[in-house]
């Protein structure tokens, strides 16, 4: 069976995570005294041989009136011989599926038997207000007295939220979302499943799980179906985690015949190698400079940022997103400023912003570009300086030498590359021409690249309606070799050798 | 594997449901970075190949510093595939079987590799605190706001208290205990997994849940090991619970090819009829006299209560317990007086107190017998009245009548019984002379009687120790059928029948 995945047309075979089986079911009396779970399994049992053999203690709980009232005809939902759930006939059985990412969480409601997504929503997510990125996760929970509990509970707050939010607009019950999946990163899913997250973030480094996770929804404190089940995919290594495999799930590259690089490029990268039937991943931390953050004008990717960057003479133009005044740089436009500077020569090989353009200035040791004068600006001037390009040459440093290792220790080089896939938020909105002019991406021929977006949430999404795709999620994990690069020991040539651009050709 | 249950030698075939595995496992470092679950299941694979396929999440979380600190050598438990726990070299692996009872808790803590139990302790059921039988409960919950879930907290709550007590006894950590048997009647059993109980108690008298149930103590509010489970065994009916299912289990009976009655006297009475594969089950709700409740001076069997009662003449001899002053008269001491009084003419075979005896008084409509006089009494005199006579008729009516609709039932006679088993603390006590002249059991040579004790807690332990006995339980509960004998055509004829007393051959 295709289904539409996003307007996507994607090869999902429906394998349905549980099977609804209507029944007919008259009230006890008292010449049928048989408890609940017997005669609901009797009457399941004549409906669909051999389908279900027990029922979840969390579903008979709520199941007494329901088998009382009404004219006895029931739908049963019934997930690996066991019920889980019952209903007036017709209800939707819905399910949940979460990329829940570092600094923002995103949620989608689908319907487990046609796949058809409900509603979407997105928010913020609150354990930024801890840091935003992994090192200050880690450093509130070995600091703060129960952090781990107190990130744990703001990520379940945020999804509760969600939840009510995704049930208004689909007008729906959360009692009839009975089955969920989340990805995440290591230390994401590590927090969620309260798992330890202080090795993830001391060397040497080594999670406490790699293996998919299946627990009660009530567990981890979320309010579903009494009987519902959160999926957490595999992790690879502590800075390769679930999301990473449900990005390689969604993208189907795992099934691709073709030499593929795929990665995730963020505050963590993570990268993998995909040759044959075997899968080599690394990962580097890259810094904040590509998600806006720890830039002097930097912000994140909302209204009145500036996404797209263009010298023409001494000349800027800029693009904004939703074309408002603007009011800082996002990753996308971090990028482009510092391309263009280099294509201009404003910036030379190694870095260094150069004098003689008229919108460089020096104040005092620092120098800058002006890239936005105040009165074209939503508050005041917009700058990119010296420090802001080192915080780019460093974070490209570090992708592109991962790049690099990753070839070497698979024994491949750039040109072989016949596809490489730059996944999530920012790799979606970036030039690839960009990319390429900073030394960021390999100088591959344009057609070779596909930017795929939010993959790790359809990899959610395709592990919410499909027992295959979890088995596919899991066979891709147990697949792929981490690499260390933190030990590798040409990490520290290859990174200096990556922090100049490259000449112009 | 012989093993002595209690100083008896039982057949117990050990098949521990957890199976300890020494590993010695290397810290991770940074040329092994692989995750925690994957290291010990690559370790575990080595030491015992096939044992262990993931690791509980529950257990992941208590992992992380024990696989960090100490010389790496470990003792695993593994359970059905699954590691549920790890610790330091011979630690011991626990097991807790608890006796839920109505009125009073009972529980042990055993090894779970030798079977042999290391301490026990008891305490009143404080959710007697509500009444302390099955229909105070359910009204309880019907009329008190979340009165359901303060009885389970009130269940929960005791069965922690005899937790923390076992471990001191035994010297052990909660954390030891990695599994749980809990038995109970049907509704003790429905109150603390939160299952509804007013369909219990209410016609046509149907449990939520037939089966055995399994899962992790933590959602019970137990705190045990991370990922220890509690079984709680089947139930045969609203009225016949997984308490005298453990007690069939226990007693052997349901594997012995003699026609056996197996009756739990108590409020409630369950009695079986097993002949060959086929076990027939009945209850009947038998009033608190021979718990000595609602007596005019009853008493719990505890110190100083009246036992044993004998007419001598014109003289009563009484035995109470501890040989303390007679402080008031428990079950078999009510069951014991009424035998006498009728053995003595004192009753006649209508059940009424005959003047004559000089200690036979009446006071207005009231007549009483003397039992003890105040000067030998601990307190006040002690007196039984022609309202306690009545009590115990109709107690012993409402048994023996079952007992004679479940013969009828099965097309057997009294006389054909081969064994007649009386479990339960008042069975274990009582004088079966004394029972079989008021008529409460069948007139069969003695020999043929067994009083077993507390059988239902030793069958929770068998469950403990054995996944084989747990399998046997739920055998034993599938070839149970009850019979509703409210309903029964002939129930009002044959109770009214049983109301007066046979005459004296």
């Amino acid at each position: 069976m295709r289904t539409l995945v996003d307007g996507q047309d994607v090869d999902l075979e429906l394998e349905p995570i549980v099977e609804r089986i209507a029944i007919d079911l008259p009230p006890p009396s008292m010449d049928d005294v048989r408890a609940d779970d017997e005669r609901l399994l009797h009457a399941l049992e004549r409906a669909r041989p051999g389908a279900c053999e027990r029922v979840a203690v969390d579903a008979a709980r709520a199941l007494s009136p329901l088998l009382r009232d009404g004219d006895g005809e029931l739908d049963a939902f019934v997930r690996r011989g066991e019920l889980i759930a019952a209903g007036p006939p017709g209800r939707a059985a819905l399910g949940l599926a979460v990329d829940l990412g570092t600094t923002n969480i995103s949620a989608r409601l689908a319907s487990l038997e046609s796949g058809e997504t409900l509603a979407s929503a997105g928010v913020e997510n609150p354990q930024t207000r801890y840091g935003g990125d992994l090192i200050s996760y880690a450093a509130h929970v070995r600091h703060a007295e129960d952090g781990a509990e107190e990130l744990q509970a703001l990520a379940v707050e945020a999804l509760g939220a969600l939840v009510a939010e995704l049930c208004v607009h689909a007008g729906a019950s959360a009692e009839q979302i009975l089955d969920a999946v989340v990805v995440g990163n290591t230390m994401m899913q590590h927090l969620l499943l309260g798992l330890p997250v202080e090795p993830l973030a001391t060397a040497p480094f080594v999670p406490a799980l790699r293996s998919a996770s299946e627990l009660k929804a009530r567990d981890l404190g979320l309010d579903l179906a009494p009987a519902a089940r959160v999926y957490l995919p595999p992790n690879i290594a502590a800075f390769v985690g679930g999301d990473h495999v449900s990005m390689l799930l969604a993208t189907g590259c795992a099934r691709d015949a073709r030499l593929t690089l795929a990665m995730d490029i963020g505050t963590n990268t993570e990268i993998s190698l995909l040759d044959g039937d075997s899968i080599t991943s690394v990962s580097c931390p890259s810094g904040p400079a590509f998600e806006g953050a720890h830039i002097e004008c930097g912000m994140r990717a909302a209204v009145g940022a500036i996404e797209r960057v263009r010298l023409v003479g001494n000349d800027v133009r800029v693009e904004t997103i939703e074309d408002a005044p603007a009011a800082g740089i996002c990753g996308s436009g971090v990028l482009d400023t510092v391309a263009q500077l280099y294509l201009a020569g404003v910036v030379d090989e190694r870095g260094r912003i150069r004098e003689g353009h008229p919108r460089v200035r020096s104040r005092g040791k620092r120098r800058e570009f002006v890239l936005v004068h105040a009165s074209d600006a939503a508050g005041s001037e917009l700058v990119f300086t010296q420090e802001d390009v080192r915080a780019v040459q460093l974070a490209k440093a570090a992708i592109r030498s991962a790049t690099d290792l990753l070839l070497e220790a698979t024994g491949h080089v750039e040109g072989e590359l016949e596809q490489v896939i730059v996944a999530g938020a920012f790799g979606n909105y970036i030039d690839v021409t960009s990319a390429q002019a900073i030394g960021l991406l390999p100088p591959l021929p344009f057609r070779r690249f596909a930017q795929v977006g939010n993959a790790a949430g359809d990899g959610a999404r395709l592990a919410l309606l499909s027992q295959r795709q979890r088995d596919a999620a899991e066979t891709i994990a147990d697949r792929c070799r981490y690499v260390e690069l933190a030990g590798h020991p040409s990490f520290q040539s290859t990174y200096l050798g990556r922090i100049g651009f490259a000449p112009l050709r």
